[in-house]
């Protein structure tokens, strides 16, 4: 019998009443003869409000407190969840991450996930039941609760889905599924049916936030297909699949260049000027950095001429600040012109498996942006992205006359 | 080092602000030179606001899931108590029922405490932390999280005080101790330094109520001194403990006869007239009841005269229609004359380890009633207590009469 593991989110059982319909439809999933395992998050605000309880209580928690305390809010939501199928008259049980056998480093608030013992549930599931599991959260080798970190709940999805060879991983959430681009910014945007989950990393990472970027890695590695839906209708959403199947064929119809457009709005460049050009100065600067915990996004060098060159990067924009500072006083010793910063940038890319070897797609890119009177402060291209970053402002255009001259609509 | 268990009941940690009071009592004791293990309830009203949440969703839940939803309440608070003496400098760690060693018998919502294996709470403790435990819960040998129903967090305290073999059991309440009776009905009601194990369960099963009678039981059979104290000032409350000391001699001084007295409103009475006195009798009547799970508390047969016996029983009120209906068809078949019942009688009971072999007492308790023209239906006695049904209306005047009478101002 197939294994369809369900992820509902916090909104999706935001009440009584929104319980019982994630009943009904697990109940529907399991009637259509699939052994059903369902991951939940913690009702609504919940989460919230722990976390504001805490916070009068002392604004330097534990790891491990937060943990014991955070870990509640699924508890709760998975009893619910499993009285309310049981009340439907089918048989279910809830059990918590480590019941569920989800193994996690010993690192509180942020463990990943280590190893998933699927025997329990395993006996649940050849009793007939279905299982609610509380999401974000496991147990470390000293029995201690221990949740995951961003993206948690997603995360428990896909490994648990991965542990039990599930057929699909279900995430339910308040979108109908991953778009050509955001549809509050291009009214035209298209719903996908399918992206591969390389492409759909750089959505993630790049700004179109459905999914944390690493569920879809687990995704990825273990080859488990994610099924990102709606739990408002029934309508189908959008498959993040693998590129090849499991023989190492190409799976997906390569039925266009470009998949999809992604732009972020948290991004701050700085550029260092005519820095002496000999081995050893980008090193210099990126471990700097990498000591300040700085994350690097872009980083762009250009020759300038006459042995001097000019080193850009991108990070976030709350790190800016603090990477000026340390930039200014580096830039001295080393013997640079100046330091420049612009924190009203924005990156926007194209994504697309199809664009592999297709170099007439970054030029049509540019030459759509250069005749709209959007100037490039910076260009990155990886396989399946090319990337710019622009003014702020012109985001909303840029993304708009991309998404029409690639057809995206 | 000795080592204090102490539990704090929902009122004491019903507050962000109460919280903190308890984490600075816990501070203090363990300044004081003890190794601390607390045992905390539920904030104020979470159990009730859980239980109301479940009932939106069914009106018969199953008990596991019933457990997996309740446990969190206690999760919380005890989260949040230790997360308040970390931040006031001092280390500590909460744990759960399960991670504490409290392993329960597998039926959820009433298990009771099979073991409790400490080397955890021993981890914890050498290193000098104060550990907080959730109470009224463990786990049972499927690792489920079990609830242990009634009187659950006292009983938690004392079990978890003789696993650790710890110096005395602090139960934080909010009344100052254990009363020679109910002080809204006796203003002169003298609040006791000390009362045995015996007492206190009949003080407790016959209704004063602080602590549940299991949690007592648990005591007198480990010989865990167990000290009812108020969370709200410094005073000392009662110690609840042995008549007797480890080489069986007595510890207690018999400072009067009498202790305290109690009453129990929840009573209704059945009485079966005439019935032909032959073996067998009694037997029928009572293996009906416990068929039908109806507690029978006192059991009184008088002889009438000319081989029949009247026989009398009360029970609790919510039982006496059943109970009656139950009666009825039996007597006719017994050949009973008819049989009455009330349900508007109360018991009150004299209760003193200094009643044995002091029969004065009961005449004293007699001539007191009849003195005030208080008539008894029925009479019981014990080696430490002597029970009468009276009027319900008569109880007041009762207790009172009999506290000037027995001088326990």
């Amino acid at each position: 019998m197939p294994i369809i593991v369900q992820k509902y989110g916090g909104t999706s059982v935001g009440s009584v009443e929104r319980i019982k319909n994630v009943a009904k439809r697990i109940i529907n999933t399991k009637k259509a003869g699939n052994q059903v395992v369902v991951i939940v998050s913690a009702m609504g605000h919940t989460t919230d409000e722990l976390v504001s309880l805490l916070g009068q209580i002392t604004n330097n928690p534990t790891p491990r407190e937060y943990d014991m305390l955070l870990s509640t809010g699924e508890q709760v939501s998975a009893a619910l969840l499993a009285s309310a199928i049981i009340e439907m008259g089918h048989d279910a049980v809830s059990l918590t991450g480590g019941q569920a056998g989800v193994i996690t480093e010993d690192i509180p608030s942020k463990a990943r996930i280590k190893d998933v013992k699927f025997d329990r549930m395993k006996k649940e599931l050849s009793k007939g039941r279905i299982i609610i599991i509380t999401g974000f959260q496991g147990i470390d080798s000293k029995g201690d609760i221990t949740t995951i970190g961003r993206g948690g709940s997603d995360t428990s999805a896909v490994v648990i889905a991965a542990a039990l060879k599930a057929d699909v991983c279900e995430i339910y959430t308040d979108v109908d599924g991953i778009y050509t681009t955001d549809p509050r910014m291009v009214p035209q945007a298209r719903k996908l049916d399918r992206i591969s989950h390389e492409e759909m990393l750089e959505m993630a990472s790049v700004g179109a936030g459905v999914m944390h970027p690493r569920s879809i890695e687990c995704g990825k590695i273990y080859g488990i297909d994610i099924h990102v839906r709606s739990s408002m209708n029934n309508n189908p959403g959008t498959l993040i699949t693998s590129i090849k199947d499991k023989k190492g064929r190409e799976k997906m119809e390569k039925s266009g260049l470009v998949t999809g457009i992604a732009f972020d709005n948290n991004v701050a460049k700085i550029g260092v000027l005519q820095v002496p050009d000999k081995p050893g100065i980008a090193s210099t600067i990126f471990n700097a950095l990498a000591k300040e915990k700085i994350s690097v996004d872009m980083i762009v060098q250009s020759i300038h001429g006459g042995n001097v060159a000019d080193l850009s990067f991108t990070m976030s924009r709350s790190d800016l600040k603090k990477a000026k500072d340390l930039i200014d006083s580096l830039a001295k010793k080393m013997g640079a012109s100046g330091v420049v910063s612009d924190s009203s940038v924005s990156k926007i890319s194209l994504i697309g498996v199809g664009m592999v070897g297709a170099p007439g797609v970054a030029a049509k890119m540019f030459d759509t942006l250069a005749g709209n009177n959007i100037n490039m402060h910076m260009i990155s291209t990886s396989e399946i992205r090319i990337s710019c970053v622009i003014d702020e402002k012109l985001v909303k255009k840029a993304v708009q006359v991309l998404h029409e001259a690639f057809d995206l609509a």
